[in-house]
Order: structure tokens, then sequence, then C-alpha cells
């Protein structure tokens, strides 16, 4: 059953991000984890100091440490947010916190804890900023999306020349079409949706028009109350199952857990209501949560360019999978399956 | 912060299936929950026991049972493969084996231990069906889908007649857009996607031609080496992070958790190559894995008939959530964020 590793690394490469161990087992044909292997050096950015977040959770069972990091979202994404998190990380809001929450197929949520959980109340720092529903989404602009869109009917530039199709495609381009959005990309290497605008000049012409982050595996969003209340930031989530897209524009997202993320998606669920904690002991403690700046070792991780060359192999590949494992390339691929590459900087 | 709870319910319930306690907290308009809670009885369909797989896992550490419940695949999807788990649990075939790889955002494992992870191999069962790659999709007949078809342009009846829409829709109508198939549908109460073909009698048309099971969270596949090799059902997984559709038609899907999914989602990932555990000790022991039918007390569930007018509702309601706490409605829905409501009987 040595095969049974060796051909499943093939699938499990497709989430395996930068993972030289398995590339010796990787057979000649293109893979993603080949793609990024091979991208070249200046295609890779370093994420500021700034945009780190580093939480230190208390050790497990085994008394092994648990430290997760998280990237920030960069402008013009969210960052009335981020800045709350920003201030409430620097006054130590969260130190002394505990993750209350746990729910199958849906999020980990942490902060201080509600009543009824057994926990204390810490109340925010001054000054945070009311954040209101139009800062969910970011009006279009030249750029945005650094490389191409993606849509239905493949990847395209940010103006999108219409070119009528008959349902359905026969032969399948790849497609990218998704059931939440126009069009979808990356913006400052976060996955993201469009609202797209049909205008007409020289000849019929799509353009997009607002855009907002996803709701993919790993992000971290702002809880809150019931609209129009957006959240302060001192409830935060991340999602640990399958895409919980109809969140997005109703919930705020301000960054990813870029390592780490087991120890979250591997806590006990929580038995209560909504799946929190029901009593002290089960909740989780956080020890610290600081921005890297604020550490004496800060980590350096860095991300593939989403508007690089490598990083478009990379989701031509993702959409299209040839080697001994895959038969049938999918011809396609959803946003939320083409997870950005970050690595530890100068490991 | 009681609120939070509160109002974090109406997201949560997107995820719950069915939680009469959760359903006095809903407000007036129509959510997933209360579409599902006011489902006439006929509109409920029981699962014969020969459907159901019930897996013992060791206690946990705190001494809690761990059963995990399976609802296989009916025909015509998967069935040489779905025959063989029947004639492996019959001869007791997993008793004794364990779960032996847990990828984080992917997929748990199990089945006899790998050489390697210490474990000792156990020959399989006689007369187990070798099958071939084209069992992988299953040929288009009517009714077929039971329910109705989905795409990029809403919901359709099997055959769509073809209303060419500029791109992008504007104002979008409830979309089912799928990057992986040209349509998404139920086939006898499981997920599904479709490829469609155009044909042309009094005007355009398009029909389904194949159809294959999808790859959503808590879907149970056959493990295999390289093709052609397609597995033999002795090496199982179930997938615990953002549907892995690209291995669609790549490998067999034979089923889905329908209870006790954390106790798998929720195991320490592996810290071996493809994320296999690497110690004999850190194995999660399988006490038994049976067809219902062999057991004393044979447990006795019912899922909502995908064909019915409430399960319409769901997946309408599903992809327009209008509440207290959603703000914009996605217009659309992923195939995989529309869990077939499944309950115990009698309960």
């Amino acid at each position: 059953m040595v095969c049974m590793r060796t051909c499943l690394a093939l699938a499990a490469l497709s989430f395996v991000i930068a993972a030289p161990a398995l590339a010796q087992e990787q057979p000649a044909p293109v893979t993603p984890g080949s793609v990024i292997e091979s991208a070249a050096p200046e295609e890779w950015h370093s994420i500021a100091a700034e945009d780190l977040l580093v939480m230190e959770l208390a050790p497990d069972a085994a008394g092994e440490p648990r430290t997760i990091v998280i990237q920030l979202m960069p402008a013009p994404l969210s960052q009335p947010w981020v800045e709350n998190i920003r201030t409430l990380a620097r006054a130590q809001y969260w130190d002394g916190s505990s993750i209350n929450r746990v729910q199958d197929n849906y999020v980990v949520q942490w902060g201080q804890p509600d009543e009824g959980s057994g926990g204390t109340v810490k109340p925010v720092p001054e000054g945070l900023n009311v954040v209101p529903e139009s800062a969910y989404t970011v009006d279009f602009a030249p750029g945005l999306f650094g490389g191409r869109i993606y849509h239905r009917d493949g990847a395209r530039d940010e103006i999108v020349r219409i070119e009528p199709r008959p349902f359905p495609h026969g032969p399948r381009p790849n497609s990218f079409a998704d059931p939440y959005a126009d069009a979808v990309g990356f913006i400052g290497g976060f996955p993201a949706a469009a609202a797209m605008e049909l205008t007409r000049d020289a000849d019929i012409v799509s353009r997009p028009t607002q855009a907002w982050p996803t709701h993919c595996y790993g992000m971290v969003g702002v809880g809150r109350d019931v609209s129009p209340d957006t959240g302060d930031g001192s409830q935060l989530y991340t999602v640990i199952g399958h895409a919980p897209r109809h969140l997005d524009r109703n919930i705020a997202l301000v960054g990813r857990v870029i390592e780490g993320m087991e120890h979250l998606s591997s806590l006990p669920r929580g038995t209560g209501p909504l799946s929190f904690y029901e009593t002290e002991e089960e909740l989780v403690p956080i020890l610290s949560f600081r921005i890297a700046t604020d550490l004496a070792n800060p980590p350096r991780f860095e991300f593939l360019d989403t508007g690089s060359v490598s990083f478009e192999r990379y989701i031509a590949v993702r959409a299209n999978r040839h080697d001994d494992f895959y038969n049938i390339p999918a011809g396609g691929v959803d946003i939320c399956n083409v997870p950005v590459p970050v690595r530890r900087a100068g490991d």
C-alpha cells in the first residue's frame, strides 16, 4: 500500500502549499506544487509585520505549544476593521480571552467569553471605528485585481469583451463560474469576488463595479449582532468548513490564517446552542494575540504574487489536473480551491 | 453579547439541519431551518438499513463513545463499490482497523494501516468487484435527478430550453453556476453534477448526458492507487474541508456521513507525509464498522426528498437569505452548500 501514499500524494498536493518534502514524489507532469516550486524569487512578496497577528493558545493536552499566524487584509479591503484589530491587539485585548465556539463545517470563534460560558467580559479600548455596511465592499478601480479576473467563460482582463456563447459550453473552457458573483479574482493576494455591469462603448463590454473578499476556508472575519451592526472586531472567527459564501457582503472579512490552522480546525466541537462551549473548562485559553511588530522575534512570511505569471499558471493547473492520478481535468476551479501560496520567508 | 449568540444563530442555522432548539430563535422570515421544520411527513423518505453503516471508534480521551453513521449511495450511483463495501463490512474487515490519515481541509482516511504506520495489514475478502473507471459516472435517463436541475441561469427541468443571456446577468437570477460541471442537482438524495449537450429538435435544447456525485463536505469515497485502479473499497475517506470537486469523476464516492461527523473532523491532523499518522499510538482504533442490518438495534434515519416541493423551497431560501442577519441575498448557492436534510426517524 506504499503506492496508496504516493498516489494520494498527488491529490494531497492540491491542498499542500509549498511542500518540498513531497516534491520528490511528484511525477513529470506539471502540478500546482511544481508550479509553486518553480516560481521566481521576485514573484514572492513579503508580508509586512504590521499585517501579521500571532495568537498563542494554551499548550495542548500533550503540552505542545499552539501558535496561529494570521495575515491581515491589505488596502483597500476592510481597512476600518483591520485598524480596530490592530488597536485591540496593541491593547492586549485578547490576552486572557478564549476560543468560545467551534461549530463543525462552519466556524471557530474567539474573543471575551459571552455570559453563560463562565468567563468574564473585558471592555474594548476606546477609539474603535464604527464601520458602516458600505465597507463590506469596495468600488472597482483599474488594477484593483492585480492579475486577471475569472468568470464562467474563463480568464479575462478586467475589461471583458462580451462573446455570447450558447449554454452549455461545449467543449467547456476553463470555467470559473461562481454562483455567488459575476466574477472572481484576487486582490492583494486575497480571494475576491466582483459584480459586473454591462456598458456600451465601441462594443458591449462588462466592467467590474464592486468587489469584496470571499469566505473561503481559513479566512478570518468579524462576529457581529444583527445588521446594521457590523462588529467592532473584538469577536473574531475563522472558517473551518466548506466556504459559507452566503456570508460574503453580509459580514466583514479581515484576514486569513496562514499557519497553525490545524490548532483551530481540530478543536472539539461545542455542544451548546450554535456550538458554543458550555462550560468554562471547555474554553480554550488565548495566552496572547499580538501584532508581529510587538514581538521580539517577529515571524517572516511571503506570498506568491497573485498577479504573477506563476500564479496564473498555478490557477490553470488547478483547473486542469494532468498527472498519473487524474483522468478527467475539471476544466474549471472554485475560487476557494485556489489557496494563495504562503511560506515562511528565508526558510 | 447575548445577541451575538442569537444573531449568529441565523448564520449558524445555515449549517444546522433540523434544529428545533434553535427554531424558536428564528425571526418571522423564512429560513432554511423553517422550511425543513414545515416539510410534510410524506416528504421525508426513510433510509433502508442496508444503506446505513455504523462505525464505532474507540472511546475518546474522556471515555465518551464515538459513533459515526454513514448513508450509502442509492442506485444507479457507484453501486459496484457500494456492493464491495457491504461485502467488506459483513466480513467485519474494518473491525480492528484504524483511522490512519487526517489532512487538514482535505480528508480523514481509514482502513488497514499502511506499512510504516506501525499496524498490521489484513487481507480483503474474496469476491470483491473490480470496477472500471466508467462507473465514476452514470448515463442520464429521464427522472434520474428526481427534482430539477440547476445551472448558472437558475433552476430548470431536466430538458433546458436555451435562452441565451448576455454576460453578466443583470439583475442576477438565482444562479447555480458551477465551475466543475454544466449543471448540478440531486440524485436519490445525493448532490450530483451533470454534463449537458446541445441537441436540436423543435428548437435548441440542452439535455444532460452524464451525471456523477460531487465531493462535498462529509461525502465518503474510495481510496485508490494511480489510475486505472479505482480502489476496491477497503480504504475509505471522508471530506473534512472545502469540497475538493477536482476529485469528481476521478475517484469513487459511495456515501456520506449523516451522524457523528465531528468525531472525524476534529481528530488531530497527521504529521507524516500526506498527513498520515506516524506512530501506532496515533492511530484511532475502529472497534467495529457494520451494516445496520447486522446490528441488534439498527438506527433509523430519513432524508428530505430532494424532488419535493419543500426541498425546492429549501434551495431557493438558501440561495436568497432574508432575515435580520442577512442584508444581501447571494442570489445563488453552491451545490455543496445545500446539505440534504437528514434526521433520526421517529425522533
